[in-house]
């Protein structure tokens, strides 16, 4: 049905969300673009009468999400997540524009799954999830009422991602992304050992993961890397 | 309230919507670009509850809304519309995408208003609305499913015409182009003389209106060549 390949190794992931009519029209955004693949991360209500009604001509994207209990196992086997956001955060990733993020996410697709993220309707992606992601982007909008509905949010997300398959040249030739749950599991590694070397405090965490999540992120951690990262982990917890 | 000049000369109007809801998400997805004036033509509900709920904190959009009991009352003072269609329509003008019709948009605007134009949720604009606009525009989309809800395609052209704004240089050092309601003046003369001289039979009207309205729309009648040209018609119906 999807002509497109890089299309459909989009996950679309909606963590928490309060309205099943927003799910609807989510998978009807979705579909219009070209993309398929719902992921929903303890919704309050689905399915529902109302995400079917709003699904309308999508009923089928709706029929094959895949339900989580929490982001991190939403993105697991995704090499890129780019994370949406109305307000920067604190310590957040340096955020880019939603045309810049899908061309990212379109270029890293050749790698593996990539997924773009929405948090909940009233209060967005927490602090975690977005620690979770390496991309964090913005839709352009107007600073006195940035207010996107999140089904129009993921509209313009997905055409974007429709307009950067057909704009982006071929994938470089670039060393493939690790996957999101392996780095995962090297920052609670690094944790670890971080504990049980003594240099971090996990009464008093502070922001340290955070700014190392953020280091680490901005690098696109590969695969080798990861591997030789948790090497010296292994060593320096040994000694 | 709107600190983007450009983008408030730009008329959102929405012709004959079927469902309120849709009026009012379509509000909303205005106002998170910075578009504030929206424009109805004979909405079969409103105002409404429907609508309220759905444009959460724009309903001051709504409630400045203006009516119009046809399109071409709507369109009337601007200088350039584009209508938005999902199909390729017979003898419509050429179409250009979303973003090249906000650029163009963006551009006219220096010389006066500008419109985008969506038609009924479940038919589309008529080929009598396409032909008021010099602008057919569409959402690049899936082949297989191009059916994006009223609000999402407004909410896309919004953030196009937004993201326009930010690029455009300058308005260019080109004459203003005739307001609609002139060129509509002119397309009435130029068929009353065609009738009157015997060129356009009215029983058999065929194509002829609708090709002349796409060569002319193509040429981007400016305010002096319609008074020309309707100068011509006088002269040739004294005859």
């Amino acid at each position: 049905m999807n002509l497109i390949p890089a299309l459909s190794r989009i996950r679309v992931v909606l963590s928490r969300p309060s309205h099943p009519g927003n799910i609807g029209a989510a998978a009807r955004a979705m579909k219009t673009m070209g993309l398929e693949r719902l992921v929903l991360v303890e919704p309050r209500a689905f399915p529902h009468p109302q995400a079917d009604a709003r699904a309308s001509g999508a009923r089928d994207v709706l029929e094959r999400a895949v339900l989580y209990s929490s982001l991190e196992q939403a993105l697991a086997g995704t090499v890129a997540a780019a994370a949406f956001t109305t307000r920067p955060r604190d310590l957040a990733h340096p955020r880019c524009t939603v045309r810049e993020a899908a061309r990212q996410l379109l270029t890293e697709s050749a790698c593996g799954d990539v997924a773009l993220v929405f948090g909940t309707e009233a209060s967005g992606l927490s602090a975690a999830e977005l620690s979770l992601c390496r991309i964090t982007a913005f839709i352009p909008a107007n600073p006195a009422y940035p207010s996107l509905n999140l089904a129009a949010a993921v509209q313009i997300a997905a055409y974007e991602a429709r307009l950067a398959e057909e704009i982006l040249p071929p994938a470089q030739d670039r060393p493939p992304p690790a996957v999101a749950e392996d780095v995962e599991l090297f920052f609670r590694h690094l944790e670890a050992v971080m504990i049980s070397s003594g240099f971090l405090d996990p009464a008093q965490p502070k922001r340290l993961m955070r700014r190392l999540r953020r280091l680490f992120a901005r690098a696109r951690l590969e695969k080798e890397e990861v591997a030789i990262l948790r090497g010296i982990l292994n060593a320096v917890d040994d000694t």
